[in-house]
């Protein structure tokens, strides 16, 4: 039997992507679209006062392909604000012209994390705080997927360990800092919470960065022999300036 | 061929998941949709009765994420009980404003039970009547998720013989002890009931404790190499007296 | 190469599960959902009448969770009789108000059949006449699900030897019998018929049973090593005499 | 790195299935559904031409269980023509009250064929000419599935030696000799074309058989160790002349 | 840990596939559905001129069977591009006559790229400028299917030596070449963009060559032990001339 890794855990993440369903969206008298939208970005508008305070984050973007159009990362720190937030949305007129495409439940993580020895309280660290408390970066672009590590046969993660997983571990976040300043990456832990064990998140400025990194560290141990993946979904920023052009039909 | 372990089985479980229609829902007149919120009510209360008169349990929660919005988990002495319950939520008038999201259908066990060797009937003693009959928790969160016992190669659960089975239980069981407090686990089995071999459900105050306890649990030997689950659902409590307000649109 | 087992096959067999619209049952006058019900107990009495004849036999059931509300198991001669009988169903008005949940289509097998060595005709033995044309019990409970035998590295059914599985199958056979009078089972064959290779359906007096036999069951090595499942379905009997209750709205 | 086999390629093959939506073809008034019908026979009329001039060929079957209610098989020599015989059915008025069910594009094969030393062109041979532009039979049953050889661990089809698929081919060759007269089995190759690497269609007089065959087969060791089989399609004739009755409600 | 190969990356594509709702467009009146089919071929149009100006490519065919009726493929330089012009698309009042049937996001990709060791820009290599930029054949038909390559025990494509990697892909390589002139292959990379790692987009003049060549590349060590296959698409082109008849009801 493995120990189990310790986890510094931060804000809880609700990702939830929906379809527009632009055929019923057409057939709204063009005032009413207006005021749908509004209400909205009023949402939004709230949702950015909380980032100003630093209570929460979230990013608003837009998915390329059938997956999904729109998709809202929101973090906060407990399940019932992400619950109530996912309600309030719902209750908007304009979510009815928006089709349930996926959604991800996780709390922002610090893996393998290692308790300080003075005992001092790591929530009061700003370098961790900014960690577990993230606000998500505006950049161009974002990529969500959920993974899981294996527990097939000889590969089975959770029965190595936790000296190995740890220099595994080590290896793939050196693979990770080759990508400083190009990607910034967000992991949610999600054992327990939703399908998957983790999400990640991948913001960029470049979109072919996610390729780069995703593909260059599936050669890493840990994801070669260890690694799964569920759907991946990417999109671009969806600036709130943005939002009447991109809803106009 | 090993030796099949003993269970002491208790109350039928119906975990029945629904996704509300808010369009629909916005659609009908404030006055029928208050009628129709007192109706669902009034069932409530009827449980509640049958409940209090230690007859069955139930619990009632919010879904995050586009899984569902609802969790309505009932306990009652037989298939026949369940089936009439879900058959008058059905004809409630607020039903058709629900979509079916996820149904479990399973029976309150105790594994690895070992009869008494005086002979007398277990179902006479208070503790594991309480274990069998159980009254659900009114906790904050709850976590539901279906598994499996994995029979793949060399990790077949069915093929260890019965004291190894005792051995990674009784391991696993300690990990669980660590949460005693913090999380309630009510185990029901589905072994020819339901598509999975057991259900787990999970009553917590703070939810974090979900992903802690599972995390922690998936590098138990059991877990690890036999270990294989379903969806997780997780949602927060809905009291009665929030109802109305979560239905409110 | 293994050698086939023979089988010896009776009537063909329908499983037919749907799912009753509720939200649009509601919407029928009275009367007129009155007249649908009355059409649907008519082909129930027709279909009555084939069974006293021993010319085929059916079971209706109603299934607990949201895979179906109504399970129909039907019992012909040929395929024909079987597609014919879905089709009037479908025909009849109150079709409009269920939607298809799951079906299979299989034939009433004797597994491991050895032929007498007189060259008589086995259909005449009314031991085994009554095995593989069954007149289906009206016990409380039903219990429905597919399987296969597992072909994967070396856990391969279809490459042991016959005398293997016969014993594995003999094995398999006892812990079965320690459920007569408890349960009645029915075994049909779907190799070349439907999605898995055979069809196991379970009749109780007590639910509880089900879970039981199937548990115990999972330990035997066919199927710890050899069994997979497919989605289970159960449910209560529903007497002619109940349907207009169970459909009132 | 093993050989690949050579194949002899006759006409492109669709199966298309559908499901009827009995509940709006029941709204439809009694003389346009004739209509319709008639519509149908028209192009089913223009098929038997183009099969009389051995153009091409064609079947036609209800299907038992809630999969689909129709099976139209099409044989043409290109993917064009199968194209425009699928948009021409979709743009008939009955197809309205159709639902696609399944589809599946592959091209009739003759595997593992050796070309003739003398060079002189197969398609000339009119017995080799009859198996890859087959006529289709009206025999009372049809049985339709996908297939793959699998790629798995030690059993991985693709890395045989060709004599050894060869041997195993033809092993099971003889398994379905046993069986001449009264399954008639036609194989379409889609490695390419459609999701799995074959489509199996078999044709007989008594359904039962397709039982016999596809059971006897999977103790081949071609299918027991390297066969991987999609979904089972079973069904009835339907003649033109009980096409009326078939649809009439 | 293997050496991850390295890529030079051109235009981003999209797979958008689309089924037409053929009972609704019927209920257009026919004037209306032609300006309809002018709009989409004023876009169509607007394309062309993309594609003169060699800023992108796109393609127009049919699919055969029921997974789609019309896949459009769309190269250009940025995610964002694709996003609008899907976006576009949809805003189309034709668009509302059709469902999404699957879409693919991915970017030509040449793989196993060894950098030019003078250090000179290989976009400023004419040769390879039309390998990721390419302009899309007008061929007869086309053939999309993502792929993988497979990490599941002894079989696992990431831990072999990239020395190992090269040699299988080589000898792939002149399996394909065999195929000069009767296929043009595009590869698209889509590790972090979408579910497969590669989409796999072939056209050619005559449809069995795909079957040709995908299965004689499936006894490819390559494909055979580490390939694993998404759905395949295959069509018929479809030129802007035929739009219309093929639109026609």
């Amino acid at each position: 039997m493995s120990e189990a890794s310790q986890t510094l855990d931060g804000w809880f993440c609700l990702h939830d992507l929906r379809t527009i369903d632009w055929t019923s969206w057409k057939q709204v008298p063009s005032e009413e679209r207006q005021s749908m939208i509004h209400e909205f970005m009023d949402m939004l508008e709230a949702w950015q006062e909380v980032e100003d305070e630093e209570k929460g984050s979230h990013a608003l973007y837009t998915v390329v392909g059938q997956k999904a159009d729109l998709l809202m990362m929101i973090l906060r720190p407990t399940l019932n604000d992400l619950n109530e937030i996912e309600n309030a949305f719902n209750k908007l007129r304009i979510a009815d012209y928006t089709i349930p495409a996926y959604s991800y439940v996780s709390v922002v993580e610090l893996g393998n994390y290692i308790p300080p020895k003075d005992g001092s309280d790591p929530t009061e660290n700003p370098e961790i705080r900014a960690r577990i408390y993230p606000i998500l970066p505006k950049w161009n672009h974002i990529c969500f997927y959920p993974m899981d590590k294996k527990r097939e046969g000889d590969d089975n993660w959770y029965s190595l360990p936790m000296k190995d997983r740890r220099e595994l571990m080590r290896a793939h976040g050196m693979t990770g800092r080759k990508y400083a300043g190009k990607i910034k990456q967000i992991i949610t832990g999600s054992t327990g919470l939703d399908d998957w064990e983790w999400g990640v998140t991948l913001f960029a400025h470049e979109a072919l960065q996610f390729k780069k990194l995703v593909y260059e560290m599936r050669f890493d141990e840990v994801s070669a022999r260890y690694g799964e993946f569920g759907a991946f979904y990417v999109g671009n920023i969806l600036k709130p300036e943005k939002i009447e052009s991109f809803m106009h039909v």
